[in-house]
């Protein structure tokens, strides 16, 4: 049984364990307050171009956007989002319970676009409903689909002209980095977007995400707000030495051209036997719609989800690769759906 | 210049300014605890048919919501509303300030149906979504359709079976109850949700909404939310003295009909001069759609709110009457429509 | 049975309720936007002298407190208190509900000092704890006690050395102005606090807080903040209509004044008899320490609360007069008094 | 430079990696649900003897306290602590965030006492002051004291008399339980709380604390509160694997006698220069009273925090030793402080 449920199934890149088994018994300061966190700073500012940027290490996904929200907020202010968006659907309403609504608009690629943006500040016209203030984005999308530089520059615009904070969700950052229809680099995000992170977690580390705040008004008293929720780690140097790991050597990169890459074979593979997708994802994440019967049968080997159940008899499910994916599995897959269809 | 821009645009009924004046030298106990409360309790409890129920006054319909809503949930549990909900649209996010997601469903007729809430379950499986645990509706709604006795009872079987607890929002009950289609009593409603209020400041009292909590599990310790929220008014016989008036006589039901009854004049005239209305109203708040120029026309005259400004040079305005609204107005805002047709 | 439980056991000065009465059938814009509160804004910004004040009228205190506390305070901060500040103590956690640490500091006579404020601060180091950011004073204090002018400009100037915002709680701020040891005016309030409010509730109104807000920074969207914790009342103009009339011809100080003449009656009575009290009242409240067998004998007619159970045999009880409490009353207290002591 | 700072500077035991390092390669299911963490949960239910309670597995130790109180807890509860409590003072104000106020008492050393209990309870006394529903408790104490299993039995029955629940905080259990004066089992603790939890970040893992609910009422929903609060890991097996070591061949008590042996050099040679302490420690934290020229004169070789900054010449400093802390480092210490007194 192979699992194409997720980007997180296997533990971390061996060069990470092995950095962190080197340094076991050294003493480090806590927090975040450590030599590997710094240097692991100053790698990713160098990265991005922006050395006035403020780094910090945080454990999981839905702190860094529970944390990101929460504190560029003011108590009445809201979060614009895409319907599909991971702070909308999937972190149990963790936004919400900050006390901020998200304001989710319906998008069929997961995408958000300034119309959007201005639908939702047209909306919102007084006191007696929240005041928009955060435009938030996944890139890589829930649903695999990515922003170009022109998406992500007139995004910018719209928020720079409506005094609204840009954040973007890098949880799949390196996938959409690395895709071949990609346009965008570290260095076109930091300038275009206020705050942003780059994942770990879903990258090849244990966990981990780092957070990056570009916009000065942002960044004051940080630590108190990630400290407050339990995100900021007693031992912070296992942060430091992860991303000292990611962006050594261009690891970081080669870890999610990897999984592109096995995506790959498995999109040409079911587009090979004539089956449509319902989201274009050149990342890796696919979302193939198949027969149910395709479907059972697939299930007695690979383990994946199911993204929509059908009423037609067809189903859309999600496939994910990783940094660990092994291309046999692929292969494999390929095969025993060129199978399914023979039959 | 006469508004039709709400209800609330006057003070009270006489007899309820008559009654506070009676007694405004004699001494209450605070919060609450006083003589009109207890006896404006006993009055309700009679007219709804339970009393075993408990009723608390509140000074307003936000914070009735957000007291009502925030007691009823744990931390990671969502309500379901329509998309035009008072909650999910006009109270500046308020209950999500409570930490909870509003599961909004799209509505077109302002009422939510067992199939939404269905869809609503369906939608959020595991524990990385929210736990829908609780159903908003408004009767009358906020487009002034109302529902029936029918619409309640199966909202109702929809949540027995799946456990979720029914809170109606009654800030227009008056103008529902009355309203000639109405099918529909403060005992059944006492029947058939587990919690709801019957609004004073919407139906001539200067404010004050009276919550009824019918389900056993909800009503423990209800006085800690109350102050705690702000929500607990030192002079609360002030509260007491409107409900005891509103109760006795009739009085609640003579004034939400006369506001009914004054919407019956604008409807006919409206339809009279052959426009339609994007709601079916048969309450106190009304939706027609008018030519740009002939609202413009009215506002000369009248007071009242755009609802949705359209792009083919008709937009549809709202128009409210209240306890207070004259004749003589409504006969003179149809007047000055019929007069534009003509021109 | 007389009651000396508290300051709101009447309902308002008649001429409060006749301004009501007057206007009950005019219509007005509502949620704070009519002529009533445009004026009484007007009158409180002349008499506190600034004319750049942003002044709101809310329900009740509970509300101003929350509302103020939370609107300026980033999730992380905390506001400095005494311990037995209404915030820290009555509200039911209300402080606390909104996300934020209230820091009590140990007080005898309620007031708070610069001492109290530099202890918090030293106490508060890093980001592993709160991070104190506002003060917290009640004038006159939850024990009777008022601030000197020399005490407030102490507090301000604290304040300003350490960036914290001065916040006064003014729920008796007019029983606090008309003591006969005052030296301070609303002028010299206003320009040695941040935000502050002026009580109504307590003052003869019945129902309304006054908050004024001196500082830019706190000035933003505060309408949001107020719609959001349900305190922007439907029909504001009754808020309006009251701050217009205690501030028109002295109302509100005249009311005081008769507060603390009636509260000198009891304290002067209660010192002949030989008895001392807890704390130094020059207002509206008293807290004498008298026999337990005088305070079961004084329960015969009086009303009143304990406010310290003593275990020698005495305890200390809480005698609250108010702009209602007739003179007879209090002579008739100390005679029953007297009386015991006969006996 | 040798660092007795805290329980957490060095990675983890080596055994630890080495099973992370073994099975890095190997899918397993995410957010806790795979089989380490299956085994886990097994292993330490048969530790505390109670099959019928839930494991959960938590990235930190502010994270379990906030989800625990805020899991607890309705939203006008309070919970009971002492003013040295880990939540009290250092996780930012993570509970007040929550929307819960910490009702801090006194202690001198550390523990809380039933009366400490009783006095919270009789101070808060209706519906005005927030309601005491749980007890919090640390064990070892902030300041390296500990329960006796009479400790725990009396607060047990306390908390069960008044319908309270009992929290224990056990970041630092393993060095509690393997202190030389130590009467208590995890099956007695198992038996005697509500709830608590075992340190791992402080015991030599990596990072990780296991939550455990004793009381079936705490149990439902844990899941959807953990990830609402970003505190279900990705890849949870990574907690699994660890507690596996921590309870496989009584690693977690080796680790932790260690510590304590440690200390007790560090304490002895303390007491032999005739120094003493201002909280009796028979743990791993120590908080001796030195001059403040042997404070400075140590800190050339040694880090540690100040714990008080006395103003006679003397400071009491926290010393904290783990299960990496070399023996060798705890006599160059006692050298050290040995030689300062000689001068």
């Amino acid at each position: 049984m192979y699992s194409f449920n997720n980007d997180y199934s296997e533990g971390a890149h061996p060069k990470i364990l092995e950095a962190m088994m080197n340094c076991n018994l050294a003493q480090n300061g806590g927090y975040g307050l450590d030599t590997h966190c710094e240097n692991a700073r100053r790698l990713i500012k160098e990265e991005i171009g922006r050395n006035d940027a403020d780094v910090h290490f945080i454990t999981g996904g839905t702190q860094t956007n529970l944390i990101t929200i929460a504190a560029a907020l003011r108590p009445w202010q809201a979060v614009i989002a895409t319907d599909k968006g991971h702070i909308n659907v999937h972190e149990t309403g963790a936004i919400e319970a900050t006390g901020h609504k998200v304001l989710a608009m319906p998008s069929k690629d997961g995408k958000l676009t300034p119309a959007d943006v201005l639908k939702a500040l047209d909306a919102h016209t007084d006191e007696h409903m929240v005041q928009p203030k955060m435009v938030y984005i996944s890139n890589s999308t829930e649903i695999g689909t990515q922003y170009s530089k022109a998406d992500l520059e007139a995004l910018h615009h719209i928020c720079r002209q409506n005094d609204l904070y840009l954040f973007l969700d890098g949880a799949r950052m390196g996938a959409a980095l690395t895709s071949p229809v990609n346009d965008l680099t570290l260095r076109d995000i930091a300038e275009l977007v206020d705050v942003f992170y780059i994942g770990g977690t879903k990258a090849g580390a244990l966990f981990g995400e780092a957070l990056i705040i570009c916009r000065d008004e942002l960044k004051p008293d940080y630590r108190f707000m990630i400290k407050q929720r339990g995100a900021m780690m007693a031992k912070g140097w296992l942060l430091g030495i992860q991303f000292e790991e990611l962006f050594q050597n261009h690891l970081f990169y080669d870890m999610a051209a990897h999984s592109n890459d096995m995506a790959s074979i498995l999109r040409k593979g079911i587009e090979q036997c004539g089956y449509t997708f319902i989201s274009e994802s050149m990342t890796n994440q696919l979302f193939p719609l198949l027969p149910d019967a395709v479907i059972e049968a697939l299930s007695a080997d690979f383990l994946f989800s199911i993204q929509e159940r059908g009423t037609n008899g067809s189903s859309a499910i999600r496939l994910v690769t990783s940094w660990a994916t092994r291309e046999d599995a692929c292969h494999a897959f390929v095969a025993a759906l060129q199978n399914c269809k023979i039959k």
